[in-house]
């Protein structure tokens, strides 16, 4: 037990299924998350929500998801708050929530990560999503989150020559996980054949390249560790490090649009936080919003050299048994992306690594945990280590 | 000199102008009031932006205001969030603000509220704000966040029978406290009978009842006393207590709907945090988005007996020569209300009278100043107490 009173720690966890969930409003989607991660707790009432959220206002017309989830999980005189990142928003949320534990202004909070994506208001959701680009000079120019990726992606192609059938091996990872998850939208794997058979959505990105957006719900509910009430039926996970760091919104004003450089400043804040350098992380959740997202993220934390990420997966480090699990219940690619809540969806599922709870997709061993959440083509970049703490 | 090093202190403040600003953009708006901010703080960089914003996804299809307004502002490597409560967003981006810097995780942080609420792109600005309620019972059925303030005060004006004129004393004194400001939106005086004549807008509210939606933004730097830069040239503000608390947000679903509980729990934390009790302040910026707004905070607060808040402001309480000067630079009816950008400049304008620095609506020798940051009909109250700190 090396466990500090003042360490910020998840004492909770909960989530939803991740899919097209027609029949699930926004509201009760969150409810059902908060309501989990309560239990997991033992209990322990939040005093404080910061809910992770990019798209309620413009897809569901409903600002203000603070008093409505407060409203509606039965918190009465909290507080509740939406905080946005886009797609980052959830990392985003974390980290407040982090902080308002950490300041002593708040005792128990919860970090909730919610969107209901599929079924909305008079508009498609792909069109909602570029509101995460610059809407001056990128959006209005027709650009959009993925076409922005597929042109990246297309470049990396070009400055790197390597066969075609060495990025198969990303999504296949990450639906072979994504077997063992019962949350994950997907939970069939996929062959290398399928991937190279499979039509182009956005050239030269192929259908299993892109992840698919979807409604879900996760929640942790986080506390400071002389405040966790008596026998807990798992291990504690400390946060051991965040950062939130921006890019440069339009793509057209960065220096190098190959390297995620808010990705990589967060990493360094985060592990520097933490104590920790690149080798201790035992398994990286990050987001494979395409596969592009997955290759340069790599890059930026330094888990591969530039132009070299893409071999990770097909060489067999990214898999479980690898040097370096990712994706490891089925990452957005296989879990689905929740957009705004998938930042919260990895918390829940490094929690289920480090508890040792992740069942057929569990890393053996994990003690530290890296997740990163990341907005558009990595405008923002959230990076959290968490740490496995034995009670 | 009595200033501990960990107090979280207001280093600089910054705004612009408000009103309708055609030819000024949603990212120019946060970067001038970014940039008058660090210079007024002595050039202290923000390592971090929390932006108090309700509508800019909605009315700019413009997300991810983090990455947008750090690029812009020139914050390379700086963290940049959205902080959204509805028209409390600015109530909310100062607090997330205080929070990052009372936990040590962020040295020099500026809460930076923003809203471009006119020439917008495809509806109109009335329609969009709706999205502070229910969306699916309240919005849905019709209800408008002004409609829903004019149903309450028909029934505050049933229960407690008094003379309609005595209304009029509310936006009178805003009216004239706002002469004195050079960014209000109206400097112009109104008389009483102006007030009698003028046109219903949404019975019994007539137009002098409802404070215009308004274009703006502004800034403070806060950070640590340990970390001030030698000479700054005004005297200090120190963020003295801080609350959020949410209500029931459909209005349907609270006991008592003439009482705003969310904001009475509000300031009880907020001054309980601050050792202070309601005497002891100076002066409350409230959040008078309608007359009725304006009466059921100030019985919210305590500063009136339910019922009776009505009268504060004909008996001459309000003025800047009475016992709780309000709306002192003009408040959301004259000095305009720009929405998730209101609880910054309430912040601005607590510091200026803080600092010695309102000019002609000076209040002499304000040491604590209230501000109430609420979004709706009160769903959501944040309230801030600042206290003038002689460096």
């Amino acid at each position: 037990m090396n466990t500090n009173r003042q360490d910020v720690v998840i004492a909770g966890i909960g989530q939803t299924d991740v899919g097209e969930l027609w029949d699930v409003s926004l509201r009760d989607l969150g409810v059902r998350a908060i309501q989990a991660a309560r239990e997991d707790a033992g209990g322990l009432v939040p005093q404080a929500l910061y809910i992770g959220n990019m798209l309620a206002a413009s897809a569901s017309h409903q600002a203000n998801l603070g008093a409505l989830l407060c409203e509606w999980a039965g918190l009465k005189g909290a507080e509740g708050t939406t905080v946005e990142a886009a797609d980052a928003s959830g990392g985003a949320a974390l980290r407040m929530a982090y902080m308002a534990v950490a300041s002593g202004m708040v005792d128990v909070a919860a970090a909730v990560g919610v969107e209901k994506a599929t079924d909305v208001l008079g508009s498609d959701i792909e069109s909602l999503s570029t509101r995460n680009l610059d809407a001056d000079y990128e959006a209005n120019e027709g650009q959009t989150p993925v076409g922005q990726a597929a042109l990246l992606m297309q470049r990396y192609l070009h400055e790197n020559q390597f066969p075609r059938e060495a990025l198969a091996a990303f999504p296949v990872i990450a639906h072979a996980n994504a077997v063992n998850n019962p949350h994950a939208m997907y939970r069939k794997p996929i062959k290398t054949e399928s991937y190279l058979k499979s039509g182009a959505v956005n050239g030269p990105f192929n259908l299993y390249d892109v992840a698919p957006l979807a409604d879900g719900a996760a929640a942790v509910v986080l506390t400071r560790a002389g405040l966790l009430p008596k026998g807990l039926a798992h291990p504690l996970v400390r946060l051991a490090g965040s950062s939130l760091v921006v890019d440069r919104l339009a793509l057209h004003d960065r220096q190098d649009p190959l390297f995620f450089e808010a990705a990589a400043v967060s990493v360094q804040r985060a592990c520097l936080k933490a104590g920790i350098s690149l080798a201790d992380v035992d398994f990286f959740e990050y987001s494979d919003i395409t596969t592009l997202h997955a290759i340069l993220s790599l890059e930026a934390a330094g888990f591969a050299q530039r132009g070299q990420g893409w071999k990770l997966a097909s060489d067999g480090n990214l898999l479980l048994t690898g040097s370096l699990p990712v994706a490891t219940l089925g990452g957005h690619k296989a879990r689905g992306n929740p957009i705004g809540a998938a930042g919260v969806y990895q918390a829940v599922e490094a929690c289920l690594q480090l508890r040792g709870e992740a069942g057929g997709s569990q890393v053996p061993h994990a003690r530290f945990g890296m997740i990163q959440s990341l907005a558009g083509t990595a405008s923002t970049a959230v990076t959290h280590i968490l740490e496995r703490r034995d009670a």
